[in-house]
């Protein structure tokens, strides 16, 4: 491969980001096309259903595709599914070589994309950018590999560790621009993962609001565009009721029950039944049927219950802490709530992958070690 | 002033710099002197009672220094020290311009070296790089403005800001690179501050130990040169004895009790008399009594009453916070005690001055808003 393949992928990876707030429960792709040294053709992956990359690409170079070398984020799919398989089109317009930045776990495709390119006679590389591509579809990846969501536990402290005052007050924490920060996230996810405790105590909507956008990510998303990630209430005693904002707002609401109840919802709110475990809704059980229901990745926003549970079952892939720079004092409620240790070495342990200043605040990425 | 001024006036403050571990309760000094665009001298202050920077630049420079122009990182001295003033020194050598990043607050001087400089004929320029040289001495300037030390309080935590587990284990939260680093703090301190309650439990030593600091700090700053800072302990109810180790290690040991008594000491043990506050030491009087006895800078290591008491009355001049990335849970200590809030907005506030990450911990600095 040349640097001139790497500049290419760069731009197909770029591309394939453009997607990022609309295309799931699909992976995120970039494609680009380039004959004798010149972009003929590129495209990205917008929204389930519509066409991929690779499609958009190929339209724009046309009769240019022939002989020209294709350069796709994501191994091109082998499969019918919503839309026809990307490598006979590929194939088709006459494509010679292909540079692929990783193959496609999804086991409909797993290596067939590649195959049928190659079989074809087209001259296939892959693994060009590898670890970009990956970090591109984290949850989608997570989800195709080990029948889990990814998982982001957002968490929202002191410096002191603290989220709220004895009195309950809690609002607000962080700065403004922290809780702008906060929108990028839940936009991004398939879902935002909350509890009965937290509507009952905050009845908040959860849902992503453009008004509450950054302009730069009002400039890259627009509002004609906005998906709602589902927001999924863990509800095991069944508390959550129709004038809750969270199940009359706009976007799918899933309510966790181990016993569902008739009760007539004005919104878009469905009951999924999931049997408890110890104290609460099976955690484990829960993320593999929202893996089945192709939730690639849950934005968690809870209190510390649900964050401690999370951690001790080991289903946080990330930690995603913002630190106000402020004391609130040990009578301060806990950030969160793990069984006591016994021994310093059984603590859960991260390492930081990314910090950074959001305003007056701090956001600091982890992931489990 | 030009370029070449900046240059020079930047060298200056790296010699200065070379004597941070050494010359408390002196400021850093450092100072180039420069003929027709070439370096004929330079020096830093390196230990009080030793010469000057100027002397040692003038030194160097010989009869070079006639006509030539000084660069100082603080206003020459005009008074007799335990050294003569600088401001004369400067004149007989026959300097013709001299350059100071800032003036000297120190009411022996304020003003009175430049004057006496500018009498002679020289011509003076002040104020480049004011931000660096102010930066150099926060503890000197402290005291000499406002008859306090700077405060540096240390706190290590988890991420959700605990210091211990329930059952007491707290060795060590953070790694083996955040305690070395822990030692470029204390060996750069006039002061070390801590309590009879951490002296009862830990019996640390709470001095500079070259062997603990990092290969790089070895090499700036040997150990044939080791300023052992003073340790401070807070003992109200005289519960330090001649056992416990800091009494006894290298370095002065004071200790503060309201009402001191006779005792026989191996170490350089001295007891203060301050009376209490509340239900402690005064820690107001504590602290310009230290600022009295020409303590510069104290650097605090504490349990979390003592950071809490220091923050309330306002003493801090900087947190220096290293989180580890682990999560102790609810049940584990916590890192500050402070009297309830009634209200989110009477916070303690901060903001963050440097985010760095050392080892697998990160550590910030932050200033009280």
């Amino acid at each position: 491969m040349t640097t001139f393949d790497k500049q290419f992928m760069s731009r197909a990876l770029s591309l394939a980001k453009q997607g990022r707030f609309t295309t799931s429960p699909n992976p995120n792709v970039g494609c680009v096309i380039v004959r004798n040294g010149e972009v003929v053709g590129k495209g990205f992956h917008w929204k389930a259903g519509e066409a991929h990359a690779e499609i958009h690409a190929l339209q724009m170079a046309g009769q240019k595709a022939n002989g020209a070398t294709a350069y796709v984020t994501l191994e091109p799919c082998s499969h019918y599914g919503k839309t026809p398989p990307c490598a006979d089109a590929l194939i088709r317009a006459g494509i010679r070589r292909v540079v692929v930045a990783m193959l496609d776990p999804n086991p409909q495709v797993a290596g067939r994309g590649l195959l049928k390119l190659q079989q074809a006679g087209i001259e296939v590389l892959h693994g060009l950018l590898m670890d970009e591509a990956e970090q591109l579809n984290q949850g989608f990846l997570k989800r195709m590999r080990t029948g889990f969501p990814y998982v982001q536990l957002k968490l929202a402290a002191s410096l002191d560790g603290r989220t709220a005052l004895a009195s309950g007050e809690s609002k607000w924490i962080t700065s403004p621009v922290a809780r702008q920060d906060v929108q990028s996230f839940r936009a991004r996810a398939s879902a935002i993962l909350t509890t009965s405790a937290t509507v009952l105590a905050d009845n908040p909507a959860l849902n992503v609001r453009s008004t509450d956008f950054t302009r730069e990510l009002q400039n890259i998303y627009p509002k004609e565009c906005l998906r709602q990630p589902i927001r999924i209430v863990l509800d095991s005693e069944n508390q959550v009721k129709p004038e809750h904002i969270i199940t009359k707002s706009d976007g799918e609401c899933w309510l966790i029950r181990p016993n569902p109840i008739s009760q007539n919802w004005c919104g878009d709110v469905e009951q999924i039944a999931i049997p408890t475990y110890k104290k609460g809704i099976d955690l484990v059980l829960l993320m593999m049927e929202l893996a089945k229901r192709n939730i690639n990745s849950v934005w968690v926003e809870s209190g510390p219950t649900l964050a401690g549970a999370l951690l001790t079952l080991g289903l946080v892939d990330e930690l995603v802490v913002y630190i106000a720079p402020k004391i609130l004092g040990g009578t301060a409620k806990e950030l969160i709530n793990i069984p006591a240790l016994q021994k310093l070495k059984d603590a859960p342990a991260f390492e930081f992958i990314n910090i950074e200043l959001i305003g007056p605040d701090l956001r600091l990425t982890l992931r489990p070690l």
